[in-house]
């Protein structure tokens, strides 16, 4: 073992961190701070300083993080459009970089020399947490237990806690469920079990914040959200916190069925990985921030912004938010928010979100030319001439040289 | 006017096109070739032939060009997950580029100098037709009859009719919609009217495809697509031709509300402009092929595919289909789809097209190395660390030479 | 013709942009204004005044704009270390978007409507200043008289400036070239005469601003030069302004034969062109702006840096300076550049720029790590083995699964 | 240890890896296979075949590799214009999967369960080698000394010599270089020892391959290489194999001064490290296909070309060419190679390769559009009016909104 002193963990009160807690004790003899964290993902945080102190920890740090993880994670990553693989709105991803950065402050302001974090070796977010800890303390020592120890099986770990009087009660308060689950203010995901099987449907037992669209009210729900400079300030009018706009937006898409993926994915760490994940704010906002883009970003904005995205969605995934190539990407697209300001209305309605309008003080949508009728001459047609053959030109001149479409493959 | 000998039309059948044969027998005093094609979009092609015989024409074409059109177009845009910013599947894209070739190759066969189409000199079509003519035929000219004449409101159309003896009932056998449409197997698309202010939301009268969800049946619909090497084969087990796949799947999608989007897009002449789409079984086919790769598609091929994604859908909205940068892109794409086989399994309820189940037998997914559960030693868990550290080597060093992310922006 | 009322024309002072000041007086009946810039073609800006005046124009701005070439321009395109098609250091293309903003700006400030520019309809360079006057000012006329007068052979046009006493020595002054030229600080082009002919080398006697690689010192020339931010700030020692290091760096380069590249090249109005360049202070800044990154800059935001760089160096080659893209892009640029701050040395030798040595206060090369030597910890080899088990993981699933290499194509 | 029962081992011959033979021997109680291949590194195979029967290895593979290194590596890598970070051409990163390849061919031949390599744990080899292998056979074990062993020093090495009755006269033959050194038929590299520190300049004695730049001839070296399809296939008219192409490119560039380069380059491994190269026929290469692109490649086909070639030598650099990425970029790349054909003319001087000339029957360039004189009708300039107007109009509708660069940073 290494002569680490003082570790930072990232407790959530539950059974397996508890445990670590006191390995970490035991194994490195090292004094454990905890860290735990209200990202919205739904739990009491506060009952776990008791369980910490239980433990015999001095220095127990509890915090409420949602505005922070909304306003200075989420927000900027929904500018983007952020999408991986298509389908995945990156909902525990985009947790991790925050959860990295206050384990290392915590580690310097309690002069700790490592972190701790209950992932286990074969996920992605062993490797957010540590490229985060190492980029923002170069020499700061990782510990992980899951790919040190050998209480790899729910019974040598009962064991365990029997043998250090760890109460087993902690994790059995509510109904276990047998998926592998992670939440925050963004989404909650499930893991494992008979999802390992990418044929089998899910149960619909297994999703815990929207109903089935089945389910979901038979008349559609209409809303406005309204935003600035790329981000959404206010719902139906009302302005609100960034995490609240969030939490309200999950309320009402989990009440309309929104939000549910059921998705492989290829991880980081080499494999394909079944995943279900429910994102109800999350994917009203992706379809609310297209269309306030849609009538207010130029169009050579947007599909630069669009041809990035799978790169900047990819980074994100991979853990590699503290890096400079996120932040690269993050000015390119900042660059293009300041005038995504209007408000867009949606129609909610048992699983669907709808754009049925946007508007805009800065609309680039200029109906006077683009109108049908007559414009005034607002636009020359006679251009569209010129303009074809010159952006034909290139093609002509090949043809002309005997090259053409019409025999080759 | 130039010495166009003869022309090869773009004839619908409908009052506009017919006009602008007259026009072009008239201003050219040129002989005109009618070329009328079933593309799908689901009205009778036939009757076009005894417009053209009562207006003089001599040369006419009538094609059934569906298969073509889904084999060789279609299925090979969706090979790429194709969507033009964000929400646009390309359906009026995608069929010019099939028109522009049959006008050229008319064209060479009746010796004919010229073509002709009813687009405006406002939208995107002029560009798709005119591009690919220049690209396939380099010395050909072309007749925008609504860049040049001044025929520009249906009332001087209509005078123009009756000093010429049009038949004006033409176009009234079916109630005129106030809207612009195109129609073809794979959507159709809605332009004009009220649609021109974004804010306001299409009524529900305007879609003809499909029903809405709301009045889609409460009971989902499963099925299974069956995919071999990139494009689909076989719905619920029994096989089909390109063409009876996606009618297939229109139908399907078109009764359970599947498909419809409202968006506002970039257009490639230089504005914005509103457009309502039905596209049921594109909806479906993009979704189910996302699945299909999500387990039989390398990652790195995946993202590769993900980031060309955009420009290649640029290039075809655009009407570069008859390009070197298409085919190249096409190149890269077909590479990766060799094992993109095996079956899909959707439910589709009420507008929503959810992924329940895939399998194949080229499946990468190895649950023997995702699981939670004992692997066997299939992955060793130890490999993380290194994994992680030499990931993270470049932003350790960067660190503890003083650059850091917790201060800066 | 329109009706505009006054004009701001880019003028040079010599005979062709002389008939177009009368060209315009007469044809459109308007007031022109004339602009003549210095940025840095060699030569004098001064006596464009008596000309102009002999024209009867009465407002005449002349303008020394090197600085603000260099500065805002020239050194913002180098933190990319931009190319266009692998060769062409975009010397005419940067100077063009600072030319049209003081176009629209002595527009805005003299109530002129209108501007104008002696570039032909062929060439890029009317795009560029065309782009950024209407993105300047959008309801701008913009008069290009080449591709609307007739006055397009050598005779018509001296006959024009017979019959309206247009002094026609005034391009004899000096020994008239063959070739159509271009000058500013960056660099010098040539297009035109031989040179239409890409089989024929160019002649010895065409160059200006450089002696051969042959007829260079037999003796190499090493200099330092000082980068901060990404920005050269001194050479040898000795702080510059920017246009002063340009200046410098061009002297140098010159007398030792650097920078000559003969080019065929794709314009944005879609023809091939044959051009050769003389680049010799650019052709240095932009081995030793990636010297000085080579040490400073992260790994990753070098590669997404060189990613967008084709893309960019498309932007500014067709004209696209002032726009969102542009601003987006360099947004991301600038982003990398903070740390990019030091010393390269170069050694120069008949045609050849050698970097010899690179340092910096914030290198990331560290040596400790990169030895072949002991580096007593600094790097577990070991770590190693994960990092490649973990990337080849999904290679080794596909081949698992029968994917080989070895009998496909 | 493993249960290796055979291993294959890429054998130079050398001191290094002849310890290697025996180390395996011993710690793995395995039977070696040793493979040594002729890359074109300008040294004897043959001799290998002596030193590893006298280590007791009976199957002994001795292959000349050169034309199958150059013509399906080099060349396909060259179609691509590829240079990591803008200035390595990748002499090393190209040979690895090559070597890969044979490894596990004879590992397949000869029943063999594992192989091993002689490079180090801190470079970029490691990888290509081992990536390579996986990919080509997944169930391969992999046995890296330098990563295993504790014979890090020359000392502890010459030790196990003497104990071993290795014959230590094996590397004394020619003067011991200080450098780490790797050479084949496109380049010859240099890392190591003074190198380390980046602001010192490389001594003369160094380099190998070429003469310098001062030394080289005083007056130039006029050559043509002809291409078909993207590749060189004559050099002034002779018609040459691929090896024999690249071999006499290197004499004539080597006795020119061409091709060396010094940098600082990312490793995949994370850090940065200083290398030289001499790649005296790669230079002129690259050079020379650019050129022949240059008037034979439609202007999108080679701006996507430029913009995927940074990732496509990325991808070789890190060792990726055996994976679905490198295809399908190939396969892109590939697909525009196919009227790459013709002749280019370089002028060769003291480092220098200047382009003087190219042509070709598939040549695209047209003077009779590009030319300065009358073009006969073959372009109208008016078209380019229109071609501005709708190139601006989205930043015209956007100023008009209010949207000004003037005021904007």
């Amino acid at each position: 073992m290494s002569d680490v002193k003082k570790v930072v963990l990232a407790y959530s009160g539950g059974l397996d961190t508890s445990v670590i807690v006191k390995w970490l004790q035991e194994e490195y003899q090292c004094e454990v701070v905890t860290f735990t964290a209200d990202l919205g993902q739904g739990e009491e945080v506060e009952p776990a300083r008791e369980k910490a102190q239980a433990l015999g920890v001095n220095e127990i740090y509890i915090e409420d993080l949602r505005e922070e993880f909304v306003r200075d994670f989420v927000f900027p990553m929904f500018r983007a459009n952020t999408i991986y693989e298509g389908e995945y709105l990156l909902g525990t991803s985009i947790a991790r970089p925050l959860i990295a950065k206050r384990l290392i402050e915590i580690a310097n302001e309690t002069g700790a020399d490592a972190i701790a974090h209950g992932a286990t070796g074969k996920g992605n977010d062993q490797v957010r947490f540590e490229l985060g800890a190492y980029a923002l303390k170069p020499g700061v020592s990782v510990i992980a237990p899951w790919r040190e120890w050998d209480l790899t099986s729910r019974e040598t770990l009962m064991n365990y806690c029997e043998e250090h009087n760890i109460p087993v009660d902690f994790s059995t308060k509510k109904k276990k469920s047998p998926y592998s689950m992670d939440a925050n203010l963004l989404h909650i995901s499930y893991e494992g079990d008979q999802l390992e099987d990418p044929w089998v449907e899910s149960e619909e037992d297994m999703w815990r914040w929207s109903v089935s669209p089945e389910q979901a009210p038979d008349t559609p729900t209409y809303i406005e959200i309204e935003y600035k400079s790329g981000d959404p300030v206010a719902i139906n009018g009302e302005a609100m916190s960034p995490a609240t706009i969030l939490e309200t937006l999950n309320k009402i898409g989990g009440e309309n069925g929104i939000g549910r993926v059921d998705i492989v994915e290829n991880r980081f760490v080499g494999m394909k990985a079944r995943g279900c994940y429910e994102t109800p704010g999350g994917t009203i906002m992706l379809r609310a921030h297209r269309a306030m883009e849609s009538i207010t970003l130029d169009r050579e904005a947007m599909h630069l912004k669009d041809e990035i995205m799978p790169r900047y969605a990819k980074v994100i995934y991979n853990g590699f938010w503290w890096s400079e190539e996120r932040r690269m990407m993050q000015a390119l697209i900042d660059a293009s928010q300041e005038f995504v300001t209007g408000t867009v209305r949606l129609k909610l309605y048992k699983g669907n979100v709808e754009v049925v309008g946007r508007k805009s003080e800065y609309s680039l949508f200029d109906s006077s030319v683009a109108t049908f009728e007559d414009d005034a001459g607002a636009y020359d047609q006679k251009d569209a001439a010129g303009f074809i053959k010159l952006n034909a030109l290139r093609m002509r001149i090949a043809a002309q040289k005997g090259r053409t479409f019409l025999d080759r493959d």
